[in-house]
């Protein structure tokens, strides 16, 4: 009935999330309201760990992509499910610690990290850094002799492989602003420096090839132009590669007739193909990581809103507006992003007219989507938009000087806080 | 040489905003960083302000949109420049009050005005609500009947005016979630209900044809549907209309080679109109307002990054990694937006090469624009990104939890604070 199978109506027709009625949920913290369902988000950690831990039989590592949604409860329970959590900037990386997540278990991405950053990073001696970039490589392990310590380091490979068309650029001329490339010898430079450097230590490689890619055929693809890079490091340089992390980009349904990736068979495959290619190339089996992130939270969200004004426009259209918008949600209005929704109090009501979803910032690009199947819509119902569990929380800006919903966590029934309200003295704190 | 006059080079080829050289700037306050340039913000008030006193013998009033940049400093500025200003939420009504901006001369806009909205400014008896739908006006006047107030309205309307495809849509059936359609009477029906409630009163009329217009032809057609309707209240419901607020949307120059909008001859020509439309309708001249935003800050704002990661794809492009991107500057993933920038301490050499400019946000989108010419980049160089005053800081987002960069004003040659930089501690200060 729903995009997946924690949401449900009750007795009275209402939605619920995780069996909680979103109406209490709307009622007790008001809205505009994000709400995530944690019992999804373990689930969905489990889904792939259990995966890559059945096939893989090297170590394996599950690395939560933290970009997706970041606040200090999210990476407790990333803690909890014993995952490795990804984190791109100081930001991030600094919430994770004030959560008290082992730093050991966290990798740091960026393509362009500042000195900052990377003193941070060293000092509380974290898991392991994703070298972008010749410069990053040398200032890294400047502020690591500096500081006496000898940092683990992936570095991060362009593959060549672009998983949205589809094709394999055997050139790897891929205009992109992250990595080194395989081609000209540039990433195998980066390795012979990385082994040149006493504080440095080259654990791994890291690709990541997209977003929302939804067949598992790409991630084969990069998978075996890493391999072959790794063997070519080993022939060429005499240094074994510890562990190859496949980045992220697993497809997840947003609307009910959206494909998504079987992650269980596309880790098999992948895997497998690994294993297949070690023992061609005569390597050892590298360890395996992985960095889901949109897979692991985009599900679990949903952000509530009260109806306000709703206009028709002549005979045409009709434009329902919200007390949120862009500033919550802005993925309509940079990429044009599809998303269910459903009036929460008439959830087991048909869905009758299409309308508008219009936020609340003076704006005319504003809108949540644009023919929306959903009830009869009135003032001060309640419209619960589901899959906003990924990159909208995170994505928050105070345009129109809007202020940033609650994130309300139900887990097992009971609801809690994670993220307060921001309030109007928030607005003003740094101004002078 | 520059996009505005304020800019120049100092003798030792730096880049200066206001006299003021940026290098000492960026020493000083770090980067990312915004910095204003409050003479030109000035300078910019007073050229609306004087067209509009030369040209219209009734009241005038200029408000600034400060959606376009709102935070306690500028609405100082706005105050010491007698100007009014136009707020479209809660929180930057209660910035303009914070600031000690004087309520009366506060115009509130918005589609979807929460109740809690209404009330504020109600209980605050702010100058004007510019009202968008009916649900509103009612709602608004029993808000007022509870505070014993009569509360200032103007009624929004839709010109059906198109000002981007340049065409007189006659019709009216402009699909937005703004206001009331002339068309079917539904704005007619707005004014007679407006004219029977007891605690707001109709001030006037308002519209609004779009953004960065750079003709004036829009403006005269929106003006003379606009006297048309008032003309039609006039002999239907017996009302004179007061005031016509003709909105914002004056088009600046982005990029040298922009054109951009003469506003003395935009607003001549347009009250010229009006004057001869009152005169032929025997309507007494109304009072006019205009509400320019953009066409305030603007120019007068620059964004300064320190180049990191300088990073060339085979011999085909180069990218320079910046220490901000789409959180501080979201209008070229938006919009493509295009902006001029310079090397700031090589601003008098030559500029020579192509780059794109890219942020630091783990997104291949995140770039501040593409083949942008510059000279001859090299790490820790700064760079300057010309005319980010407007929607830059206003449409700010932690994305990544990369932190707010601090807002400078420069004024006579001196610097201040406006907006603290944000810290870590402020990312998790609402964090449970």
């Amino acid at each position: 009935m729903y995009i997946s199978e924690n949401f449900s109506n009750d007795e009275e027709g209402n939605l619920t999330i995780s069996g909680v009625n979103t109406l209490d949920i709307a009622k007790k913290f008001k809205t505009p309201l994000y709400v995530m369902d944690v019992n999804l988000i373990r689930k969905n950690c489990r889904k792939f760990k259990g995966a890559l831990e059945k096939y893989c039989e090297t170590n394996s590592f599950v690395c939560y992509a933290s970009k997706a949604f970041s606040c200090k409860k999210i990476y407790e329970i990333m803690k909890e499910e014993k995952m490795c959590v990804d984190v791109v900037s100081l930001g991030e990386l600094f919430t994770a610690i004030s959560a008290g997540f082992p730093k050991e278990k966290i990798y740091f991405h960026g393509n362009n990290k500042t000195e900052e950053e990377l003193e941070f990073a060293v000092k509380n001696e974290i898991g392991k850094i994703v070298v972008d970039n010749l410069s990053e490589l040398k200032k890294l392990n400047e502020i690591a002799e500096k500081n006496n310590v000898v940092m683990k380091i992936l570095l991060r490979i362009k593959p060549g492989v672009d998983a949205h068309v589809h094709e394999y650029v055997t050139t790897g001329k891929i205009d992109s602003k992250f990595g080194f490339t395989i081609e000209e010898n540039e990433a195998l430079g980066a390795v012979k420096l990385a082994k040149e450097l006493k504080n440095v230590k080259l654990e791994g490689l890291h690709c990541h090839i997209g977003s929302q890619i939804l067949e598992i055929k790409p991630f084969l693809l990069a998978a075996e132009v890493m391999m072959k890079f790794i063997k070519k490091i080993k022939d060429e340089c005499e240094i074994e590669i510890n562990e190859l992390n496949l980045g992220g980009g697993f497809g997840v349904k947003y609307l009910k007739t959206d494909s998504f990736l079987d992650v269980d068979e596309c880790l098999k495959n992948v895997i497998s193909l690994i294993k297949q290619k070690s023992n061609e190339f005569n390597l050892k089996m590298p360890s395996i990581a992985i960095e889901p992130g949109r897979a692991i939270v985009a599900q679990a969200g949903i952000t509530l809103y009260t109806i306000g004004s709703i206009k028709q426009i002549l005979k045409e259209k009709t434009y329902i507006s919200v007390d949120g918008g862009m500033t919550d949600n802005p993925r309509y209005i940079l990429y044009k992003s599809l998303y269910e929704a459903t009036i929460a109090n008439k959830a087991a009501e048909k869905k009758v007219k299409k309308y508008s979803i219009a936020g609340k910032c003076c704006e005319s690009g504003d809108l949540i989507g644009e023919n929306v199947l959903l009830q009869e819509a009135e003032e001060k119902d309640i419209l619960a938009v589901f899959a906003t569990g990924a990159y909208n929380y995170s994505m928050f800006s105070n345009y129109n000087r809007n202020l940033c919903p609650a994130v309300v966590f139900v887990e097992d029934g009971k609801c809690s806080i994670a993220v307060k309200r921001q309030t109007l003295e928030d607005l003003i704190r740094n101004d002078v």
